[in-house]
């Protein structure tokens, strides 16, 4: 078992309602002024909006907003969102949506708190030692942004789709209240089980050593996720569907799942990640046209625990099937399994490959994920 | 689901060595003497004592001992420690050893900053606000009390055995070595797999809602603890099984088990401890006495959880099995499953359910857990 650290200092309001509570968490901890970081009108419909409003006004909670958070949120708007909590001294940012907003959110709670380039905390690795603390109303269960350190954020002018990695970025509070996911449609389900299938499945299948207690919590979260899904496309509404869904893909990157499993990575990420900065496609599409293939290219590196997953996962005792069983799973659920799905050309595979390679020497994994092999393994996402 | 709230701050340093690291972190989290409490010999035999002091001393942290903490820990040692830690004006708590260490050390962290007496804060649930930072080297993995807000202490004069709970008494930092507890002993190692299971076990069946989630978690961290403890006993230096077993028994109570079950409670733990006030049995033996009668108790309050407990444990359709698998497998590994197994009297039986029924009152379980009741499952621990 592999040696680590573990840190998770987040906390977590969970139940029906429990957005009501946020001016009075914010008042306790003595925040004066938040930015309000959002998307674009889904939490306006759902009466989301007006009840943080509502909630923050009761408080005495001022509040400046940053609304127009794309859905792979982009370098511009976020340093429109840094100047903006410079200029209004904000004490805190408040997230309110899905991964995107919270990525953004996170992005600009460092930005704040340090005179320098944003972007290069996400080029070069710096190390970030300060931030304004982060308070999140989840919206969309899917990237577990909500109960960790990470963010992504794309620089369009580049194209390069890139994370940090910090402690000063855990939200304080987490506020995940099932219900607000009620909304979430068919479409964006399946991309967020995908999404977080893919955060438990990479370490799993990529490390040399995989304790079986995580084996074992990995499984049962995939199950739950493939269960609840099933569920929540039928019944949109189920809420002990969309609950269990939601803490699953949280706890999916926590930190939990990975600790003890000896090397691995997220080569599946890196891949997607370059697909998303190059076609904007949704990240849980860029995944699920990724993990296929790279399990078919990764296969007989790790075959054991290949036969494990087509096992626990799927019932068969050969681990090709377990391949083949995911990627018609996320087939079923209307997640694209190909580049072709996508719309994506064969003649782009060298481009992409250059992008995830560029990717690649940023998380230290080029000697393994070669252009050649980049190339190798998107070929396989052609069918 | 059930609503809940989750926070955890423990910083969990895991791997081989890493006991060496305790100066660097003390001094880095500016803790300028500690008061280090521990129980006998044992940290000295195995060559920790003098890791810990060097390390100290290497960084410049005073220390105070405090040692001599039994395996039940006693009121009024942790009162000597409280008045050692005012009187030397300790900035933290050290605690090496197991979790009666560290729950002796949590709570002399309570009284040190809180004029009052200590008792008053586990008879009558009192709210605790303050307390001094605790930090942890585990030496042996059963309680979980390295990960969590809880200390259960014994008064002696009483013969009480209750637990406070707060979360200002979560270590700062917790350090856990697998190797440190290869010399803990097949009997005590036996104890710690009970208590182990116990810890996740008891909401799994007896809440009223499971999410299977939740169920799948508990069910392998059980599996795991079965099988990394079958391992120890015949291979104590086993390093990936001491580990697998020490992280499990950690997760096993860490809050994360049983969130968003429905119900349920703690109800073997009352009876043992009422087992442990009485009689300074071990926890776990305790425990392994009481759970298989607990469960004939409760199995047709619950039994699709029984039933599935028994499929997925012992690969079983009946759920009577389920509960005798488990008591032989408690058996086989060392413990006692029965009063007589630890020499205790049938005509004590109306004396332990009188002191487990006062736990009772503390927790609020007396309405379910009736005098009457309680006999009635003592008397199935009988045989």
């Amino acid at each position: 078992m592999e040696s680590f650290e573990f840190f998770n200092p987040t906390r977590i309001i969970f139940g029906r309602g429990t957005e009501k509570k946020i001016g009075e968490i914010l008042k306790g901890d003595k925040i004066g002024k938040v930015l309000f970081v959002y998307g674009k009108s889904a939490i306006k419909k759902i009466g989301l909006y007006d009840t943080v409003v509502s909630s923050l006004k009761e408080n005495g909670i001022e509040f400046v907003e940053h609304s127009g958070v794309k859905p792979n949120p982009v370098l511009s708007h976020t340093k429109e969102g840094i100047e903006k909590a410079k200029d209004y001294k904000v004490d805190a940012v408040l997230a309110v949506g899905g991964g995107s907003v919270i990525d953004e959110g996170k992005t600009i709670a460092v930005g704040v708190k340090n005179n320098r380039d944003i972007w290069d905390f996400f080029k070069r690795n710096i190390e970030i030692k300060k931030a304004l603390p982060v308070y999140v109303i989840l919206t969309v269960a899917a990237t577990g942004s909500e109960m960790n350190g990470f963010a992504v954020i794309t620089n369009e002018e580049t194209q390069e789709k890139l994370s940090i990695s910090s402690e000063y970025i855990f939200p304080k509070v987490s506020i995940l209240n099932p219900e607000l996911t009620f909304s979430v449609s068919a479409q964006y389900q399946a991309y967020a089980a995908v999404d977080a299938i893919a955060h438990v499945i990479e370490h799993y299948l990529s490390g040399s050593y995989c304790p079986k207690l995580q084996s074992r919590f990995i499984e049962g979260l995939i199950k739950s996720i493939m269960e609840t899904t099933e569920i929540i496309l039928k019944e949109p509404k189920n809420y002990n569907a969309r609950a269990e869904f939601m803490w699953s893909a949280t706890v999916a990157l926590n930190g939990l799942a990975r600790l003890g499993i000896k090397g691995g990575g997220f080569p599946n990420h890196m891949i997607a990640h370059a697909l998303g900065a190059l076609y904007d496609l949704p990240h849980g599409a860029c995944l699920s046209i990724v993990i296929p293939a790279w399990m078919r290219w990764y296969l007989d590196k790790n075959l054991p625990q290949f036969e494990r997953f087509a096992r626990n996962i799927f019932n068969s005792d050969k681990a090709e099937e377990g391949i083949e069983n995911l990627k018609s799973w996320f087939k079923k659920i209307g997640s694209p399994v190909s580049l072709k799905d996508a719309g994506i050309l064969y003649k782009d595979i060298d481009m992409i490959a250059e992008n995830a390679y560029n990717i690649a020497i940023v998380w230290q994994m080029e000697k393994t994920y070669t252009k050649q092999v980049l190339t190798e393994i998107l070929k396989k996402a052609d069918d």
